[in-house]
Protein backbone atom coordinates (compact mmCIF):
# COMPACT_ATOMS: atom_id res chain seq x y z
CA UNK A 1 0.00 0.00 0.00
CA UNK A 2 1.60 3.38 -0.89
CA UNK A 3 2.44 5.82 1.86
CA UNK A 4 0.68 8.71 0.47
CA UNK A 5 -2.62 7.51 0.41
CA UNK A 6 -4.60 10.20 2.24
CA UNK A 7 -8.65 9.77 3.52
CA UNK A 8 -10.54 13.09 1.87
CA UNK A 9 -13.81 13.65 4.06
CA UNK A 10 -14.31 17.50 3.53
CA UNK A 11 -15.16 18.42 -0.45
CA UNK A 12 -13.65 21.93 0.49
CA UNK A 13 -10.27 20.54 1.04
CA UNK A 14 -7.55 22.20 -1.14
CA UNK A 15 -6.01 19.18 -1.92
CA UNK A 16 -8.98 18.20 -4.51
CA UNK A 17 -8.87 21.41 -6.29
CA UNK A 18 -7.32 19.84 -9.56
CA UNK A 19 -11.00 18.16 -9.81
CA UNK A 20 -13.21 21.04 -8.50
CA UNK A 21 -16.37 21.97 -10.27
CA UNK A 22 -15.15 19.85 -13.63
CA UNK A 23 -18.33 20.87 -15.45
CA UNK A 24 -17.78 24.78 -15.66
CA UNK A 25 -14.11 25.23 -14.71
CA UNK A 26 -12.37 22.03 -17.06
CA UNK A 27 -14.73 23.32 -20.39
CA UNK A 28 -11.63 25.24 -21.86
CA UNK A 29 -8.87 24.12 -19.70
CA UNK A 30 -6.66 25.57 -22.40
CA UNK A 31 -7.61 28.81 -21.53
CA UNK A 32 -7.28 31.33 -18.74
CA UNK A 33 -10.30 30.07 -16.00
CA UNK A 34 -9.98 26.88 -16.82
CA UNK A 35 -6.82 24.46 -14.60
CA UNK A 36 -4.86 23.16 -18.23
CA UNK A 37 -4.92 20.04 -16.48
CA UNK A 38 -5.43 16.91 -18.10
CA UNK A 39 -8.01 14.39 -15.93
CA UNK A 40 -8.87 11.39 -16.65
CA UNK A 41 -11.25 9.06 -15.67
CA UNK A 42 -11.82 5.24 -14.94
CA UNK A 43 -9.11 2.87 -14.75
CA UNK A 44 -8.48 2.11 -18.68
CA UNK A 45 -7.89 5.67 -19.23
CA UNK A 46 -6.61 6.35 -15.92
CA UNK A 47 -4.05 3.56 -16.41
CA UNK A 48 -3.21 5.00 -19.82
CA UNK A 49 -2.46 8.20 -18.62
CA UNK A 50 -0.03 6.59 -16.25
CA UNK A 51 1.85 5.10 -18.42
CA UNK A 52 1.88 8.37 -20.96
CA UNK A 53 4.17 10.82 -20.80
CA UNK A 54 1.96 13.37 -19.09
CA UNK A 55 3.47 14.50 -15.02
CA UNK A 56 0.84 12.82 -12.82
CA UNK A 57 0.26 14.73 -10.11
CA UNK A 58 -3.09 12.89 -8.37
CA UNK A 59 -5.06 9.97 -8.28
CA UNK A 60 -8.56 10.11 -6.68
CA UNK A 61 -11.05 7.42 -6.12
CA UNK A 62 -13.66 6.07 -4.27
CA UNK A 63 -11.83 3.27 -1.39
CA UNK A 64 -12.98 0.10 -3.69
CA UNK A 65 -12.26 1.45 -6.72
CA UNK A 66 -8.24 2.51 -5.63
CA UNK A 67 -7.72 -1.12 -4.34
CA UNK A 68 -9.27 -2.73 -7.22
CA UNK A 69 -6.87 0.01 -9.50
CA UNK A 70 -4.02 -0.30 -7.38
CA UNK A 71 -4.06 -4.16 -7.38
CA UNK A 72 -3.04 -4.21 -11.15
CA UNK A 73 -0.80 -0.66 -11.37
CA UNK A 74 1.33 -1.20 -8.57
CA UNK A 75 2.61 2.53 -8.05
CA UNK A 76 5.79 3.87 -6.69
CA UNK A 77 7.39 6.79 -5.48
CA UNK A 78 5.43 9.64 -3.82
CA UNK A 79 2.12 10.52 -6.04
CA UNK A 80 -0.54 11.85 -3.93
CA UNK A 81 -3.50 8.73 -3.66
CA UNK A 82 -6.73 10.65 -2.22
CA UNK A 83 -9.60 8.59 -0.92
CA UNK A 84 -12.99 9.99 -1.34
CA UNK A 85 -16.16 8.82 -0.35
CA UNK A 86 -18.74 9.24 -3.51
CA UNK A 87 -20.55 12.01 -1.33
CA UNK A 88 -17.21 14.52 -1.64
CA UNK A 89 -15.99 13.05 -4.76
CA UNK A 90 -19.81 14.54 -6.26
CA UNK A 91 -19.76 17.65 -3.90
CA UNK A 92 -16.35 18.56 -4.84
CA UNK A 93 -16.49 17.99 -8.67
CA UNK A 94 -19.93 19.47 -9.04
CA UNK A 95 -22.00 15.75 -10.38
CA UNK A 96 -22.40 12.64 -9.15
CA UNK A 97 -19.09 10.45 -10.48
CA UNK A 98 -19.79 7.03 -10.94
CA UNK A 99 -17.10 5.78 -12.38
CA UNK A 100 -14.89 6.83 -8.94
CA UNK A 101 -11.49 6.87 -10.24
CA UNK A 102 -9.91 9.87 -11.83
CA UNK A 103 -6.14 11.47 -12.21
CA UNK A 104 -4.93 14.49 -13.61
CA UNK A 105 -2.07 15.28 -14.94
CA UNK A 106 -0.24 18.38 -16.34
CA UNK A 107 0.08 19.01 -19.53
CA UNK A 108 3.44 19.21 -21.71
CA UNK A 109 5.14 21.06 -24.94
CA UNK A 110 4.08 19.84 -27.74
CA UNK A 111 6.02 17.82 -30.33
CA UNK A 112 7.00 19.75 -33.68
CA UNK A 113 4.95 18.63 -36.61
CA UNK A 114 8.35 17.13 -37.71
CA UNK A 115 8.40 15.26 -35.07
CA UNK A 116 5.44 13.54 -36.01
CA UNK A 117 5.80 13.10 -39.83
CA UNK A 118 9.29 12.47 -39.96
CA UNK A 119 8.68 8.73 -39.50
CA UNK A 120 5.16 8.73 -40.57
CA UNK A 121 3.13 6.93 -43.25
CA UNK A 122 -0.05 8.01 -42.19
CA UNK A 123 -1.36 11.25 -40.42
CA UNK A 124 -5.12 12.61 -40.17
CA UNK A 125 -5.23 16.43 -40.15
CA UNK A 126 -8.08 18.43 -38.58
CA UNK A 127 -10.18 21.15 -39.70
CA UNK A 128 -12.77 22.81 -37.83
CA UNK A 129 -13.47 19.87 -35.50
CA UNK A 130 -14.90 21.23 -32.59
CA UNK A 131 -16.66 18.58 -31.41
CA UNK A 132 -14.65 17.00 -28.47
CA UNK A 133 -16.64 13.91 -28.98
CA UNK A 134 -15.70 13.40 -32.45
CA UNK A 135 -12.02 14.39 -32.29
CA UNK A 136 -11.83 11.96 -29.05
CA UNK A 137 -13.26 8.83 -31.60
CA UNK A 138 -10.91 10.07 -33.97
CA UNK A 139 -8.05 9.42 -31.48
CA UNK A 140 -9.56 5.77 -30.74
CA UNK A 141 -10.34 5.06 -34.25
CA UNK A 142 -6.78 6.58 -35.54
CA UNK A 143 -4.90 4.26 -33.07
CA UNK A 144 -6.70 1.40 -33.38
CA UNK A 145 -6.30 1.45 -37.07
CA UNK A 146 -2.24 2.26 -36.98
CA UNK A 147 -2.52 5.59 -37.94
CA UNK A 148 0.81 7.60 -37.08
CA UNK A 149 -0.72 10.54 -36.00
CA UNK A 150 -2.57 13.57 -35.92
CA UNK A 151 -2.45 17.46 -36.94
CA UNK A 152 -4.50 20.10 -35.86
CA UNK A 153 -5.76 22.95 -38.56
CA UNK A 154 -7.12 25.87 -37.69
CA UNK A 155 -10.61 25.84 -35.55
CA UNK A 156 -10.43 22.40 -33.82
CA UNK A 157 -11.62 22.05 -29.73
CA UNK A 158 -8.94 21.20 -27.56
CA UNK A 159 -8.35 17.44 -28.21
CA UNK A 160 -7.46 17.42 -24.08
CA UNK A 161 -10.54 18.42 -22.93
CA UNK A 162 -11.75 15.56 -20.11
CA UNK A 163 -14.37 14.50 -22.48
CA UNK A 164 -12.06 13.64 -25.72
CA UNK A 165 -9.54 12.32 -23.43
CA UNK A 166 -12.90 9.72 -22.42
CA UNK A 167 -14.31 9.23 -25.69
CA UNK A 168 -10.53 8.66 -26.52
CA UNK A 169 -10.40 5.78 -24.39
CA UNK A 170 -7.11 7.50 -23.27
CA UNK A 171 -5.60 6.93 -27.35
CA UNK A 172 -5.09 11.38 -27.20
CA UNK A 173 -2.45 10.31 -24.86
CA UNK A 174 -0.48 8.02 -26.69
CA UNK A 175 -1.49 9.20 -30.42
CA UNK A 176 1.36 11.97 -31.31
CA UNK A 177 0.02 14.79 -32.49
CA UNK A 178 0.49 18.53 -32.99
CA UNK A 179 -0.83 21.69 -34.22
CA UNK A 180 -0.13 23.73 -37.76
CA UNK A 181 0.32 26.85 -37.59
CA UNK A 182 -1.56 29.88 -38.85
CA UNK A 183 -4.87 31.18 -38.92
CA UNK A 184 -8.14 30.02 -40.18
CA UNK A 185 -6.96 31.01 -44.06
CA UNK A 186 -3.45 30.79 -43.66
CA UNK A 187 -2.81 27.61 -41.77
CA UNK A 188 -3.13 25.69 -45.07
CA UNK A 189 0.17 26.83 -46.02
CA UNK A 190 1.57 24.68 -43.24
CA UNK A 191 0.53 21.64 -45.12
CA UNK A 192 3.73 22.22 -47.63
CA UNK A 193 6.13 20.55 -44.93
CA UNK A 194 3.90 17.23 -45.73
CA UNK A 195 4.09 17.85 -49.50
CA UNK A 196 7.82 18.35 -49.33
CA UNK A 197 8.15 15.34 -47.29
CA UNK A 198 6.52 13.09 -49.52
CA UNK A 199 3.47 13.06 -48.35
CA UNK A 200 -0.38 13.00 -50.70
CA UNK A 201 -2.43 15.39 -49.48
CA UNK A 202 -5.71 14.02 -49.89
CA UNK A 203 -9.20 16.17 -48.91
CA UNK A 204 -12.16 13.93 -47.86
CA UNK A 205 -15.29 15.68 -49.22
CA UNK A 206 -18.84 14.40 -49.84
CA UNK A 207 -18.68 16.81 -52.83
CA UNK A 208 -19.89 14.84 -55.62
CA UNK A 209 -17.36 15.79 -58.07
CA UNK A 210 -14.49 14.24 -55.91
CA UNK A 211 -12.77 11.19 -56.78
CA UNK A 212 -13.99 7.64 -55.20
CA UNK A 213 -11.69 6.74 -52.29
CA UNK A 214 -10.44 3.92 -53.19
CA UNK A 215 -9.29 5.61 -56.02
CA UNK A 216 -7.32 8.51 -54.83
CA UNK A 217 -5.81 6.72 -52.39
CA UNK A 218 -3.65 4.87 -55.23
CA UNK A 219 -1.68 6.11 -57.79
CA UNK A 220 -1.63 5.84 -61.53
CA UNK A 221 -0.51 2.08 -61.02
CA UNK A 222 -3.16 1.23 -58.80
CA UNK A 223 -0.01 1.21 -55.78
CA UNK A 224 -0.78 2.63 -52.42
CA UNK A 225 1.09 6.26 -52.16
CA UNK A 226 4.03 5.66 -49.59
CA UNK A 227 3.03 8.59 -48.01
CA UNK A 228 -0.41 10.40 -47.37
CA UNK A 229 -2.23 13.01 -45.34
CA UNK A 230 -5.73 12.60 -44.90
CA UNK A 231 -7.75 15.91 -44.34
CA UNK A 232 -11.15 16.27 -42.80
CA UNK A 233 -12.96 18.76 -41.96
CA UNK A 234 -16.52 19.55 -39.87
CA UNK A 235 -19.56 18.00 -40.29
CA UNK A 236 -22.01 20.13 -41.91
CA UNK A 237 -19.31 22.71 -43.42
CA UNK A 238 -16.62 20.33 -44.03
CA UNK A 239 -13.08 21.20 -45.04
CA UNK A 240 -12.61 25.01 -45.96
CA UNK A 241 -11.76 25.18 -49.75
CA UNK A 242 -8.46 26.96 -48.81
CA UNK A 243 -7.79 23.44 -47.19
CA UNK A 244 -9.09 21.43 -50.26
CA UNK A 245 -7.22 23.50 -52.68
CA UNK A 246 -3.92 22.91 -50.60
CA UNK A 247 -4.22 19.44 -51.36
CA UNK A 248 -3.51 17.43 -53.97
CA UNK A 249 -6.84 15.28 -54.69
CA UNK A 250 -10.23 15.55 -53.18
CA UNK A 251 -12.05 12.41 -52.14
CA UNK A 252 -15.12 10.98 -51.58
CA UNK A 253 -16.80 8.07 -49.51
CA UNK A 254 -19.92 7.26 -52.51
CA UNK A 255 -22.84 7.59 -51.18
CA UNK A 256 -26.28 6.26 -51.54
CA UNK A 257 -29.04 8.51 -53.15
CA UNK A 258 -30.74 10.71 -50.19
CA UNK A 259 -28.81 10.06 -47.89
CA UNK A 260 -26.36 11.90 -45.46
CA UNK A 261 -22.27 12.62 -45.05
CA UNK A 262 -21.31 10.18 -42.57
CA UNK A 263 -20.19 11.29 -39.21
CA UNK A 264 -16.68 13.04 -39.39
CA UNK A 265 -15.27 10.26 -37.11
CA UNK A 266 -17.11 7.23 -39.23
CA UNK A 267 -15.94 8.79 -42.24
CA UNK A 268 -12.35 9.45 -41.00
CA UNK A 269 -12.41 6.09 -39.61
CA UNK A 270 -13.73 4.49 -43.25
CA UNK A 271 -10.65 6.47 -45.11
CA UNK A 272 -8.16 5.37 -42.33
CA UNK A 273 -9.34 2.10 -43.26
CA UNK A 274 -8.98 2.36 -46.75
CA UNK A 275 -5.63 3.71 -46.38
CA UNK A 276 -4.32 1.02 -44.26
CA UNK A 277 -6.80 -2.16 -45.58
CA UNK A 278 -4.06 -2.88 -48.21
CA UNK A 279 -0.80 -3.61 -45.03
CA UNK A 280 -2.91 -6.88 -44.17
CA UNK B 1 -51.68 28.14 -44.51
CA UNK B 2 -53.13 24.89 -43.46
CA UNK B 3 -56.93 24.75 -41.74
CA UNK B 4 -55.90 22.68 -39.03
CA UNK B 5 -53.04 25.03 -37.46
CA UNK B 6 -54.26 26.32 -33.87
CA UNK B 7 -52.32 27.45 -31.10
CA UNK B 8 -52.39 25.91 -27.69
CA UNK B 9 -51.49 27.84 -24.41
CA UNK B 10 -51.96 25.23 -22.02
CA UNK B 11 -49.38 22.91 -21.15
CA UNK B 12 -51.90 20.68 -19.63
CA UNK B 13 -53.89 20.57 -22.84
CA UNK B 14 -54.61 16.63 -23.79
CA UNK B 15 -54.02 17.41 -27.01
CA UNK B 16 -50.01 17.64 -26.17
CA UNK B 17 -50.37 14.42 -24.45
CA UNK B 18 -47.90 12.24 -27.24
CA UNK B 19 -44.96 14.63 -26.27
CA UNK B 20 -46.02 14.81 -22.48
CA UNK B 21 -42.78 14.14 -20.44
CA UNK B 22 -40.57 12.34 -22.75
CA UNK B 23 -37.98 11.75 -21.23
CA UNK B 24 -39.70 9.22 -18.51
CA UNK B 25 -42.28 8.19 -21.27
CA UNK B 26 -40.36 7.33 -24.06
CA UNK B 27 -37.80 5.70 -22.26
CA UNK B 28 -39.31 1.78 -23.53
CA UNK B 29 -42.00 2.90 -26.08
CA UNK B 30 -42.52 -0.50 -27.27
CA UNK B 31 -43.28 -1.97 -23.34
CA UNK B 32 -46.34 -0.72 -21.38
CA UNK B 33 -46.22 2.40 -20.09
CA UNK B 34 -44.41 3.75 -22.82
CA UNK B 35 -46.55 5.55 -25.63
CA UNK B 36 -45.43 3.38 -28.19
CA UNK B 37 -45.45 6.42 -30.24
CA UNK B 38 -42.62 7.47 -32.98
CA UNK B 39 -40.89 10.77 -32.25
CA UNK B 40 -39.44 12.58 -34.95
CA UNK B 41 -37.72 16.12 -33.48
CA UNK B 42 -36.00 19.05 -36.10
CA UNK B 43 -37.14 19.77 -39.33
CA UNK B 44 -34.77 16.85 -41.43
CA UNK B 45 -36.42 14.12 -39.23
CA UNK B 46 -39.73 15.13 -39.54
CA UNK B 47 -39.42 15.39 -42.76
CA UNK B 48 -38.57 12.67 -43.58
CA UNK B 49 -41.32 10.75 -41.27
CA UNK B 50 -43.71 12.86 -43.46
CA UNK B 51 -42.30 10.32 -46.14
CA UNK B 52 -42.24 7.49 -44.42
CA UNK B 53 -44.61 5.09 -44.39
CA UNK B 54 -45.54 5.78 -40.75
CA UNK B 55 -49.01 7.57 -40.16
CA UNK B 56 -48.42 11.24 -38.99
CA UNK B 57 -50.73 11.81 -35.94
CA UNK B 58 -49.43 15.73 -35.40
CA UNK B 59 -47.28 18.00 -35.95
CA UNK B 60 -46.21 20.88 -32.72
CA UNK B 61 -43.73 23.23 -33.40
CA UNK B 62 -42.90 26.83 -32.20
CA UNK B 63 -44.60 28.94 -34.90
CA UNK B 64 -41.55 30.34 -36.53
CA UNK B 65 -40.48 26.38 -37.02
CA UNK B 66 -43.19 25.65 -38.08
CA UNK B 67 -43.45 28.88 -40.42
CA UNK B 68 -40.20 27.79 -42.11
CA UNK B 69 -41.15 24.03 -42.27
CA UNK B 70 -44.28 24.50 -43.97
CA UNK B 71 -43.08 26.77 -46.60
CA UNK B 72 -40.62 23.63 -47.34
CA UNK B 73 -43.24 20.96 -46.71
CA UNK B 74 -46.41 22.06 -47.93
CA UNK B 75 -48.93 19.65 -46.22
CA UNK B 76 -52.46 18.99 -47.42
CA UNK B 77 -55.17 16.82 -45.21
CA UNK B 78 -56.24 17.31 -42.25
CA UNK B 79 -53.22 16.45 -40.25
CA UNK B 80 -53.49 18.47 -36.60
CA UNK B 81 -50.64 21.40 -36.23
CA UNK B 82 -50.25 22.40 -32.82
CA UNK B 83 -48.49 25.93 -32.00
CA UNK B 84 -46.56 26.17 -28.77
CA UNK B 85 -44.52 28.44 -27.41
CA UNK B 86 -41.26 27.43 -25.74
CA UNK B 87 -42.34 27.84 -22.20
CA UNK B 88 -45.21 25.62 -22.96
CA UNK B 89 -43.36 23.22 -24.91
CA UNK B 90 -40.71 22.55 -22.54
CA UNK B 91 -43.67 22.23 -19.57
CA UNK B 92 -45.09 19.56 -21.26
CA UNK B 93 -42.48 17.58 -22.97
CA UNK B 94 -40.47 17.91 -19.62
CA UNK B 95 -37.55 19.71 -20.92
CA UNK B 96 -36.11 22.42 -23.06
CA UNK B 97 -36.49 21.48 -27.28
CA UNK B 98 -34.53 24.08 -28.52
CA UNK B 99 -35.31 22.40 -31.78
CA UNK B 100 -38.89 23.43 -31.47
CA UNK B 101 -40.68 20.87 -33.92
CA UNK B 102 -41.83 17.80 -33.17
CA UNK B 103 -44.20 15.10 -35.22
CA UNK B 104 -45.71 11.99 -34.04
CA UNK B 105 -46.50 8.76 -35.28
CA UNK B 106 -48.19 5.44 -34.75
CA UNK B 107 -46.09 2.11 -35.58
CA UNK B 108 -46.85 0.19 -38.16
CA UNK B 109 -46.38 -3.71 -38.30
CA UNK B 110 -42.77 -4.80 -38.96
CA UNK B 111 -41.84 -6.35 -42.79
CA UNK B 112 -41.24 -9.64 -42.72
CA UNK B 113 -37.84 -10.94 -43.22
CA UNK B 114 -38.72 -11.99 -46.20
CA UNK B 115 -39.59 -9.53 -47.57
CA UNK B 116 -36.06 -7.66 -47.13
CA UNK B 117 -33.92 -10.39 -47.97
CA UNK B 118 -36.00 -11.03 -51.26
CA UNK B 119 -34.40 -8.63 -53.04
CA UNK B 120 -31.40 -7.73 -50.57
CA UNK B 121 -27.48 -8.19 -51.53
CA UNK B 122 -26.09 -7.17 -48.11
CA UNK B 123 -27.66 -7.09 -44.81
CA UNK B 124 -26.63 -5.80 -41.28
CA UNK B 125 -27.40 -8.55 -38.37
CA UNK B 126 -27.71 -7.07 -34.74
CA UNK B 127 -27.20 -9.30 -31.58
CA UNK B 128 -27.18 -7.60 -28.32
CA UNK B 129 -26.71 -4.28 -29.20
CA UNK B 130 -28.42 -2.03 -26.30
CA UNK B 131 -27.88 1.58 -26.86
CA UNK B 132 -29.81 3.55 -28.56
CA UNK B 133 -27.32 5.72 -30.49
CA UNK B 134 -25.45 3.20 -31.89
CA UNK B 135 -28.16 1.66 -33.29
CA UNK B 136 -29.29 5.44 -34.61
CA UNK B 137 -25.38 4.90 -35.78
CA UNK B 138 -25.94 1.65 -37.39
CA UNK B 139 -28.84 2.84 -39.33
CA UNK B 140 -27.31 6.46 -40.56
CA UNK B 141 -24.03 4.78 -41.95
CA UNK B 142 -26.38 1.94 -43.49
CA UNK B 143 -28.53 4.03 -45.35
CA UNK B 144 -25.70 6.55 -46.63
CA UNK B 145 -23.49 3.30 -47.32
CA UNK B 146 -26.24 1.63 -49.51
CA UNK B 147 -27.03 -1.62 -47.27
CA UNK B 148 -30.42 -3.17 -48.31
CA UNK B 149 -31.53 -4.38 -44.55
CA UNK B 150 -30.83 -4.59 -40.94
CA UNK B 151 -32.45 -7.37 -39.10
CA UNK B 152 -32.59 -7.45 -35.44
CA UNK B 153 -31.30 -10.55 -33.12
CA UNK B 154 -32.33 -11.22 -29.46
CA UNK B 155 -31.21 -8.47 -27.00
CA UNK B 156 -31.33 -5.19 -29.06
CA UNK B 157 -32.68 -1.81 -28.03
CA UNK B 158 -35.69 -0.71 -29.82
CA UNK B 159 -34.33 0.94 -32.77
CA UNK B 160 -37.50 3.42 -32.79
CA UNK B 161 -36.75 5.15 -29.61
CA UNK B 162 -36.44 8.68 -29.44
CA UNK B 163 -32.62 8.89 -29.67
CA UNK B 164 -32.21 6.36 -32.28
CA UNK B 165 -34.33 8.09 -34.44
CA UNK B 166 -32.74 11.11 -33.83
CA UNK B 167 -28.99 9.68 -34.00
CA UNK B 168 -30.21 8.04 -37.65
CA UNK B 169 -31.18 11.18 -38.76
CA UNK B 170 -34.18 9.63 -39.19
CA UNK B 171 -32.91 6.49 -41.57
CA UNK B 172 -34.59 4.23 -39.01
CA UNK B 173 -37.65 5.10 -40.95
CA UNK B 174 -36.54 4.27 -44.01
CA UNK B 175 -33.81 1.49 -44.22
CA UNK B 176 -36.18 -1.60 -43.99
CA UNK B 177 -35.68 -3.42 -40.82
CA UNK B 178 -37.38 -6.72 -39.03
CA UNK B 179 -36.68 -9.26 -36.06
CA UNK B 180 -35.73 -12.70 -36.33
CA UNK B 181 -37.59 -14.94 -34.12
CA UNK B 182 -36.34 -16.44 -31.02
CA UNK B 183 -34.84 -15.71 -27.64
CA UNK B 184 -31.22 -15.02 -26.83
CA UNK B 185 -29.86 -18.92 -27.65
CA UNK B 186 -32.38 -19.69 -30.21
CA UNK B 187 -32.51 -16.44 -32.47
CA UNK B 188 -29.71 -18.02 -34.62
CA UNK B 189 -31.50 -20.94 -35.98
CA UNK B 190 -33.24 -18.25 -37.55
CA UNK B 191 -30.29 -17.46 -39.53
CA UNK B 192 -31.20 -20.35 -41.51
CA UNK B 193 -33.29 -18.59 -43.93
CA UNK B 194 -30.29 -16.21 -45.23
CA UNK B 195 -27.97 -19.23 -45.75
CA UNK B 196 -31.09 -21.02 -47.88
CA UNK B 197 -30.97 -17.63 -50.04
CA UNK B 198 -27.80 -17.76 -50.70
CA UNK B 199 -26.44 -15.05 -48.11
CA UNK B 200 -22.65 -15.49 -46.78
CA UNK B 201 -22.96 -14.91 -42.96
CA UNK B 202 -19.72 -13.11 -41.68
CA UNK B 203 -19.24 -12.52 -37.95
CA UNK B 204 -17.49 -9.24 -37.26
CA UNK B 205 -14.98 -10.03 -33.88
CA UNK B 206 -12.42 -8.40 -32.35
CA UNK B 207 -10.75 -12.28 -31.70
CA UNK B 208 -6.80 -12.30 -33.49
CA UNK B 209 -8.07 -15.94 -34.71
CA UNK B 210 -10.81 -14.45 -37.08
CA UNK B 211 -9.54 -13.89 -40.54
CA UNK B 212 -9.00 -9.99 -41.67
CA UNK B 213 -12.15 -8.31 -42.63
CA UNK B 214 -10.75 -7.80 -46.45
CA UNK B 215 -9.98 -11.72 -47.22
CA UNK B 216 -13.53 -12.77 -45.27
CA UNK B 217 -15.63 -10.42 -47.82
CA UNK B 218 -14.62 -12.70 -51.30
CA UNK B 219 -14.41 -16.08 -52.51
CA UNK B 220 -11.45 -18.13 -53.11
CA UNK B 221 -11.34 -16.62 -56.30
CA UNK B 222 -11.52 -13.04 -54.92
CA UNK B 223 -14.65 -12.39 -56.30
CA UNK B 224 -17.17 -10.42 -53.50
CA UNK B 225 -19.99 -13.01 -52.28
CA UNK B 226 -23.14 -12.32 -54.33
CA UNK B 227 -24.96 -11.88 -50.85
CA UNK B 228 -23.45 -11.12 -47.47
CA UNK B 229 -25.34 -10.95 -43.82
CA UNK B 230 -22.65 -8.98 -41.71
CA UNK B 231 -23.31 -10.23 -38.15
CA UNK B 232 -22.29 -7.61 -35.17
CA UNK B 233 -22.64 -8.22 -31.31
CA UNK B 234 -22.13 -5.16 -28.62
CA UNK B 235 -19.69 -3.68 -27.87
CA UNK B 236 -17.57 -5.31 -24.95
CA UNK B 237 -19.52 -8.84 -25.34
CA UNK B 238 -19.45 -8.73 -28.88
CA UNK B 239 -21.46 -11.30 -30.66
CA UNK B 240 -22.66 -14.67 -28.61
CA UNK B 241 -20.71 -17.84 -29.51
CA UNK B 242 -24.26 -19.32 -30.16
CA UNK B 243 -24.54 -17.01 -32.65
CA UNK B 244 -20.87 -16.69 -34.48
CA UNK B 245 -21.16 -20.95 -34.87
CA UNK B 246 -24.44 -20.43 -36.50
CA UNK B 247 -22.18 -18.09 -39.29
CA UNK B 248 -19.92 -19.20 -42.12
CA UNK B 249 -17.10 -17.22 -41.28
CA UNK B 250 -15.27 -15.11 -38.10
CA UNK B 251 -14.01 -11.65 -39.70
CA UNK B 252 -12.51 -9.10 -37.88
CA UNK B 253 -10.63 -5.54 -38.70
CA UNK B 254 -6.77 -5.41 -37.93
CA UNK B 255 -6.66 -3.28 -34.72
CA UNK B 256 -2.75 -2.02 -34.12
CA UNK B 257 -1.25 -3.61 -30.78
CA UNK B 258 -2.28 -2.47 -27.30
CA UNK B 259 -5.57 -0.33 -28.74
CA UNK B 260 -9.09 -1.24 -28.53
CA UNK B 261 -11.76 -2.50 -30.77
CA UNK B 262 -13.87 -0.13 -32.62
CA UNK B 263 -17.15 1.12 -31.49
CA UNK B 264 -19.56 -0.95 -32.68
CA UNK B 265 -21.34 1.76 -35.32
CA UNK B 266 -17.84 2.59 -36.74
CA UNK B 267 -17.04 -0.92 -36.79
CA UNK B 268 -20.05 -2.03 -38.43
CA UNK B 269 -19.02 1.43 -40.92
CA UNK B 270 -16.33 0.42 -42.18
CA UNK B 271 -17.08 -3.36 -42.80
CA UNK B 272 -19.93 -2.73 -44.67
CA UNK B 273 -17.41 0.08 -46.70
CA UNK B 274 -15.46 -3.05 -47.23
CA UNK B 275 -18.59 -4.39 -48.43
CA UNK B 276 -19.65 -2.39 -50.88
CA UNK B 277 -16.40 -0.37 -51.72
CA UNK B 278 -15.62 -2.71 -54.99
CA UNK B 279 -19.11 -1.65 -56.22
CA UNK B 280 -18.06 1.30 -57.05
Amino acid sequence: MPLRRITISDPADPRLDDIRNLNSSDRRPDLPGGKGLVIAEGPLVVGRLLESAYPVRQLVGFPHRLDSFLAEHPLSGDLPIYEVSREVLAEAAGFDMHRGLLATADRIPLPSVSTIIDHARTVVVLEGVGDHENIGSIFRNSAGLGIDGVLFGAGCADPLYRRSVRVSMGHVLRVPWARLEGKSTTWQRSLDVLRDRGFRLISLTPDEAAVPLSQAMVDDNHQPWSKVALLVGAEGPGLSEHAMRATDIRARIPMAPNTDSLNVATAAAVACWERVRTRF
